[in-house]
């Protein structure tokens, strides 16, 4: 009854394991009690992926000679707490995905032919400003993540995109390195209102220089989600964002501009402030530092928005947070970690610009909800373990 | 082209294997030719997991140093006769998942963390009576299955919570063995009408000892379904069973009194007597015996279940099952196996307290039904393969 | 931290592996650009599965002794553009799946017992008809696929089953081989009305002859579809198909007839010729060749189809494909391809008769539509990745 796990097809040379081609099963369980507090109702729970995301996936590589490589790499999003899947996987990147609560493998499925020219990447991936914004130690599903995140103003594309072409830049450059990202959004050619044509086409750039202790990147995407006969819902993002590791401590920040123009219907936040101006602006920066203690590290972050809704026709809903965290490696592969949040709402903006922002971030609970102009918190207290 | 299987995302060392740490792929195809057949229609067909329950997973350990483990466990279950996905993946312990017939870690979605104290375990798995009513030949999912099991009064806590806090009791108590089991409901602060603010909260626990050739447990488990104002319809199973393996046959019994306070709507079976009183207690026992012959075994069942519908206002149907199997071992791995069952109702109980209950437990196929206080019949023969 | 992943719920010996007793992963990435060009509308993106089916999968063979084997198979379908699953996993032949985009098992499911007297196989796989549709040079999901596939007129039948119970000869028949396939609709016996009691039950057998450069198969599989009282919308197909491999090119063909009882709603292809009739019947042919070019291959392929639609009493809808392909091999694992097709309608067909078909079967994108009696034109070119 000998057995064993076979890479692909075929039986492989255990023995002669070479680095070029390999088929990899890898993941990441990340479970946490959170609770969400607002000045209307809180809830608390178990929650999924506070500290990364919680995800199953399989990749490989195979080397096919003359320094040529063909990769694949799958990627599923889990809520750890129910054993459901995270759903993501838009066909047209406007879309949501119809299989709620199913795996799939949303957060990533991609082919690419990779070489000494860069690499080129076809399929479901994340958006290049999606980069810009990872550069915070809460990164961008803690209850601690920058509210430059957790606006999410631009929808399906702040994140990925499905049916994407890729281009990434070769690691030899002396630390620079960029990438393009064009998506297709699949509409007929016949598609009414013609303006629902380019529904879904996205375009993205992000160029970035890496040098010793310091690195910056600059990140630009624009999706169309033009929907209406004469109103075009174009929604864009810019961003610089960057770090520098001091060695006591490695600060880093982020500015984003997110724009929509001809707002019609949605709004800030959930059950917040509605955006019904033109040309919505939002304006956003987060600074923060991770400060190495031991086998863990000690995190601080405070983020700002401001949203400009309708140039000065309608209001300007305002959130300021402060977040503090600890997280303590077990191994490399698991950790224990906790944070606590505090947001401040003003200017009209609720929930959604707030911490229930954070709760829909948090995957596997939801039903926080906080008043205008008045503040909320968030606790949570995870293990994060690695496969 | 040489290639193999990573167990975490880098190069491991596959000659020096450690029992420490490690990724495991498992899974059990159970498929069965199945027929029941109930007074008023039968409906036969290719079932899933009759033996034991079709599932894929994915688990691992990881030695951390010092005792001290972090573990992993994600179990999808699987109808093999269709290749759909089995849907139990609640994130609240009230609602159904959304997404019938897809692959989801519904099972159990876990992590742990292990120490010589014993294990804390987040995520979804089993309640601690579960474990109760595995000590049957039949299990809990052939055509042979006590009523105990199958009357499952009280509803999605019945196997399994999601948002679940375990504590596990280690393995060096001398044969006492004990869990603790919390869930929460996660449900807003503000949910109305308020009694609904617990829905879904969910407390259990285990106590057991082994010596031997004896086992016996004792379990409980609670959990809040209110729904209306006023109207409290909380659930409760308690539960005592046990097994004595005599060498030429291992004798195994059960135990079960279920509470269901102030019901509303519901019936016991489906399309058999409602349940409309308050206070229903579904009083159950069954036995068994498991005869080793050769490479295989005899099983032998005999259950019954007694409902007091509304403490002497309401009906008291109750129904008797005798089942009868034999399980031939291919291998370790691989067993063919068949059984029959015969269930008799009375007291008002229709199909659903019978071999529909059995149906409904038979993954895969569905349909028959019996009449009031009549008779029903249910065969099996798959074939179960593990890896 | 060591690691290592393995094949069952136990320790395996890495070194000592032995062919007979085996858990593999596998899988299929296949991306490509695809342009499909109807006359009413044009749809361009990117589409999953063109040379081959993306797919992830999970299968085994345990070496049970005394010649015989078990085995299992799992295989899931990938839209590899977006990360979901493709969904066939019908619970009864009949009605589609519910769980629309998620990750299902639904092109294989199997558990399998093997001897030197063939192999016996229970779950969900293709039909017997299905194998004669893969002598083609494109296969079955390529834009230039043969009509004969892509008219698709019996249904869920066409390619697979659940419930199936089939039978495989062994391999050492001197070159012949044949297979039995009868599987469940699981209706249950008080369907109403009567006549839906045998809605998905299936019945196909294949019989087929090899020997040196030659293959020739001889198919034929019938389901029932009844829907309503009276009307029998029973469908079948016989299908004899080949190849001839002359060393400088493989030549291949098959011809399909297909027949459809008492027709009741559809149509023939997608906004097409109504199909009202009774006894409606789909001739069709399709001949290929596929030429070896150094480290890849060209192909060509040219169907035909012609609908008699309710024996003259209906219109008679015909259609034209001539493809054209180059396939570039990078390794036996990874591959570049490219092929155009253009399709010709004639007596009323339509886009679905099209390329539209195409565009259905291409997974991934949709909306293409030609008018009746005119003409359409699709482009694919990808990369196609096993592992």
């Amino acid at each position: 009854m000998k057995k064993y796990l076979l890479g692909a097809g075929m039986l492989a040379a255990f023995g002669a394991a070479s680095a070029q081609s390999s088929v990899t099963l890898f993941g990441v369980i990340d479970t946490a009690y959170t609770r969400d507090g607002g000045s209307i109702a809180s809830v608390s729970g178990l929650s999924s992926g506070n500290n990364a995301s919680s995800r199953l996936g399989f990749r490989g590589v195979e080397d096919l000679g003359g320094g040529l490589k063909a990769g694949f790499w799958l990627e599923a999003g889990l809520n750890t707490d129910s054993g459901a899947g995270t759903t993501n996987a838009s066909l047209d990147n406007v879309t949501a995905s119809a299989a709620a609560g199913s795996l799939q493998f949303g957060r990533r499925a991609t082919v690419s032919l990779l070489g000494n020219w860069g690499e080129i990447r076809l399929g479901r991936d994340f958006v290049p400003s999606y980069y810009n914004d990872t550069f915070s130690p809460f990164g961008v599903t803690s209850v601690g993540t920058d509210v430059v995140v957790q606006s999410n103003l631009i929808g399906q594309a702040q994140q990925r995109t499905s049916n994407g072409i890729h281009y990434f830049t070769p690691a030899t450059l002396g630390g620079i390195y960029g990438q393009l990202h064009y998506a297709l959004g699949e509409q007929p050619s016949n598609a009414t209102p013609s303006a629902t044509k380019d529904n879904g086409d996205y375009l993205g750039l992000r160029l970035g220089y890496r040098a010793g202790p310091a690195e910056v990147a600059l990140a630009y995407g624009k999706v169309d989600v033009a929907r209406t006969t004469g109103v075009n819902n174009d929604r864009s993002v810019a961003s610089l964002a960057g770090s520098y590791d001091l060695g006591v401590a490695k600060l880093s920040g982020e500015y984003s501009l997110q724009k929509i123009r001809n707002t019609v219907g949605g709004a800030f936040g959930n059950g917040g402030t509605a955006l019904v101006g033109t040309d919505t602006e939002g304006k956003s920066f987060g600074v923060g530092a991770l400060v190495p203690v031991g086998a863990g590290a000690i995190k601080a972050g405070y983020s700002r928005i401001q949203v400009d809704n309708g140039h000065g026709v309608g209001t300007e809903p305002k959130a300021a947070k402060f977040a503090l965290g600890y997280q303590h490696n077990l191994s490399k592969r698991t950790a224990l970690y906790t944070s606590a949040a505090r947001l401040k709402n003003s200017g009209g903006s609720a929930s959604g610009a707030t911490l229930t922002a954070a709760a829909v971030r948090v995957s596997g609970i939801s039903g926080a909800s906080t008043a205008p102009n008045t503040s909320s918190t968030a606790y949570e207290a995870g293990i994060r373990h690695s496969f």
